[in-house]
């Protein structure tokens, strides 16, 4: 009812998939996940047809239903990816939309002790799923990723582990170069839990009893939290954050493991990671300005870590905009549109 | 499927209200509104039985699509609303979702030649529709309106109006006194204006060719734009800023007219309002000690006004607390129960 | 010894000037005042030649003492003032350093019985001493007046007020357009009030038992404390914040007396402020686009106050620049040669 | 002629000290070098007592004529420290400013091609040069020094270096920790760089030719070239930033140079600068919780280092107090009351 508001030319299936995966997950976290899977306009019609895909995951705290927001003024994604095919300003293509929500708001899209095998589960459970049940093109090279955020950095991540399943991605203000966007966060993170005795699990305890996001530490704490249980959980579980909590020192052994799950290192250091990523048709790279986790200077550095590694210029677009972090959603249509030309043919 | 969520007791009914006084109105925007009732887990056990009614509106650019949209670890008011009668914290009641957005983002619930005949709309059209179509306690005691920000001053400004419809009301950092929320963006206002010659219209025209809010001006200018529709409009629905587009001077003529709307001298200065507001029943007042409007000093000074104007302090419940303007959703059910519980009976 | 230290080439007479009008003055402020006069190259070469003389004051919270700070990288503007000389820029002048301190912070340099007769002390006490001891060009063609923020204000309104003296001013960043200069700080100050009961009286107890501005309350109820001594003194010199400090809602019949010295508002509703306009030789107006205090606006308003009361463009050197409010001594020097020049002659 | 100003009871020396280690220094800076000397009340009246000393360095872009700059409500800390001698606060203390300032605003207080030989200077040539021409006590037990941020820094570092010389020491605010206090900089440097095509040098010509500090980038660039001059300069003197300048990724052969010079991590890591820290007197260590470098952090750390590493904490003294990194100089006479009585005696 909305002036700006459309039908969809194309149509979203919600699925629920059961994954073997995530079965008994730390967090107790539901293993029976949503998963929307979007066929184009024409699906329907030519049922010999088979189609590119692309795989949309989210930023941190992000759950599919939030796709489903309405913000003034402007569209969710679900109708301006819609309208990427229905305008014809790309091949059609299938977008499936993952659920890779946790407890702590996150899972970074990989395996750890701390949060589930997430990483297993989107490349084992979820692709061989939509390949069953929708007629998607075979082989890397028509399916790509993409993501904003977390969601970019799981975007960069997951075509370096398996560069047999995705051979195309994009990445809106993904995480990376963590000196920058994440090691501030450890000093704000260190003066909130002054107020917790240097104990994180007491600020989580606290932030279960009450609205979320009412107290002004909840924001970083979360992020620590949940980006420990990822990257540098112990064997049983228990996220240890890479820092001192009551002085911020980094933690060299703990930070460690978080720098090499940073996607411009891993491209750097890992000859495999570069492997995959000169096998890329296509990455998109793009972030604000004004990004307030410095993603812009994360963009850029993993820009320069890929050209010297020698992924080729032509199959990367890099760009900067005027913006900060967040509302920045305008952006998706664009890269999907590209990615969408890129695996299609 | 997300742990927080929940399936409603009650039901909510998604409606679809045509409406006279919108029709032709000055910005083309539909006058087929939607409107949602939810009524309260027991309605369709008793049908004898009648339940007093909430009114919902919404804070500036919102539309009635927006409850719906879910945040990380929060749920939706429409959730949070019917547990409040789940679990018993109040006497059953009907909660009225009431549409009431512009091409602008908003009405503030007035009738404006710039905008259309919001208010009559909603008294004259909305009220008698939900009494004619649920079982709702009839009478002005068993009625109440509730919002935050421009909903908030819509609902201090409508049991003014129309007391004769409303005995409650509850505003959550409703707009009110207007030299502490309003002037400040006057002068913001200017300085964008200088990209735009001054001129707001060209702001407009540029606004809707590209992606809402990504000018650090477009909130702003939003903002005056749209309560210039409401407040200062010529007769031929020109919106007119009550300020120099070069200066930042206040038009002292166009500001008595903004001033004329502000809930704070409506009580101090117009006798009938005064006495509308001494008949309420309930009057809930709060708003966050950091509100970036300063609707905390809004909320003093309405609270003085009326106690001034001899409302009896039994009747308000005042409350600031820590927080800003935004993502304080999660004070609306409790505004909801407290006013149920003094409507009913 | 620092590579942009300069020695003067003029000379600076610091003197003490024993005032009448600020003896018994109501805060106890000494009456015994520090004076410095500049004299240019040249002075004591040429003891028959006369010059022009430019009156230099001060904003608030500033005394003489500040003009000799140094600040990394840039020069004390006792130094820059004696450049624009030593190199030409402008014909000699005698530059004149007042003081109008007091213990609130300044006097906004006018008459009040909460602050003392500053406005008679600099007309009636300084400028004759002055003339007495010093070879000034007589009249008030040859005499000019410069400040920043309250000295800017304080430069627009002396010649208003004594045009027979001044036919020159220079206002950098001067407060006026006071609802967007002085309005957002009622609000923030009845925000820190709260901690004091609404009674900025306790505050000032309380701000003189600590080292000053500790608080982040103390500027802006130092300024309001002070302006209220200025502008809204009861008879007995009791500073009157024209304003509820409970609730922010402003007391209009003291809010006028302060509009009432609102250089935009006095230039347009009294006419003979404006005849003192049109007489004047040059009005130098600038203003950071980003000044804190929204001066930049005040400056567009306070010129187009001007030109719309008849004051020839020919006279008025108007600029918006790149800044805020603070650091914006490198301005002075270039309003110093423009006014020497324009007074010279 | 102040109320809050004061005469002293002691007095200062100012001298001019012909500096060995400077001259010719790389950046063509003074080696001719101010020095002030500040003797107690009844120095000269008993020429056979001896005094301990108390050097006082300053920060970043700090030179010693700044020591005498006055602010409104306040006294420069000149006066403020007689008055810690004038009533009894502490025994009788000479207290020593020492001038450290180059052209890229400061030297650290370290020997460094891209800057001179400053900790030379002050170790080997302003404290022999102070003993010889005053009654100070011999000995380091009778010798401290103190300073804030970078000034901070360097009285934590000089006294590791030279522990024969030094055998107390206050920082406030100083810079440790360089994770929290020195990354984020980089991050923001590399912003402004794009305007410089990501060359420092650019930015510093240019920075030469207008007002200092009119450019947002000015603060940050600044302390990058200087810190990267003192703390990784090539053998030429050329300041090198280690962080490439483009995407602001760290460059971690530069960066272990400047972690070289972390205090917390030179304790750490170093056993004869814990041996030194072991040695002293007393540590007066403090910071604002709200420092805009997380130097309330890296105050923190540098504690937990130091008891770590075996520091009694009955040197020590520690304290955060509700402040940022400026105006914090009502500090001052407190680390220097508590020094002057450890040192005495």
């Amino acid at each position: 009812m909305l002036p700006w508001q459309a039908d969809l030319d194309g149509r979203v299936d919600e699925h629920v998939i059961d994954s073997e995966s995530l079965r008994g997950n730390p967090l107790n976290d539901p293993h029976r996940r949503p998963l929307w899977v979007y066929v184009p306009p024409g699906y329907d019609d030519d049922p010999a047809r088979a189609y590119p895909s692309v795989y949309v995951i989210q930023g941190y705290t992000g759950h599919l239903a939030m796709w489903r927001n309405r913000t003034p003024f402007r569209q969710p994604f679900v109708e301006t990816a819609d309208q990427v095919f229905a305008r014809g300003e790309a091949p059609p293509a299938i977008v499936v939309y993952v659920d890779a929500w946790t407890a702590y708001g996150g899972s970074q899209f990989v395996d750890s002790p701390g949060t589930g095998r997430y990483h297993t589960y989107l490349c084992d459970e979820v692709v061989p799923w939509v390949d069953a049940h929708y007629r998607t093109l075979p082989g890397r090279e028509h399916r790509a990723i993409m993501g904003k955020s977390s969601g970019g950095f799981g975007a960069m991540i997951t075509p370096m582990l398996r560069p047999d399943l995705f051979g195309a991605l994009a990445t809106h203000a993904g995480d990376s170069l963590y000196e920058h966007c994440y090691l501030p966060g450890f000093a704000e993170a260190t003066r909130h839990l002054r107020a917790f005795d240097g104990d994180i699990q007491r600020w989580w305890k606290e932030f279960q009893t009450r609205p979320a996001f009412t107290d002004p530490a909840d924001g970083v704490l979360l992020t620590v939290l949940g980006c420990s249980a990822a990257f540098s959980a112990r064997p049983d579980g228990t996220p240890e954050p890479p820092f001192d909590p009551r002085t911020g020192e980094v933690r060299p052994e703990l930070w460690r493991r978080w720098l090499d799950w940073d996607p411009v290192r891993m491209v750097r250091t890992v000859p495999e990671y570069a492997d995959a990523m000169r096998s890329m048709r296509a990455i998109w790279i793009d972030a604000g300005t004004k990004d307030e986790f410095y993603l812009d200077l994360g963009a850029e550095a993993f820009r320069q870590a890929l050209l010297d590694s020698g992924v080729s210029p032509d199959v990367v677009h890099f760009e900067l905009f005027e913006a900060g972090h967040g509302a920045i959603d305008y952006r998706y249509p664009l890269s999907l549109a590209w990615l969408a030309r890129r695996v299609s043919g």
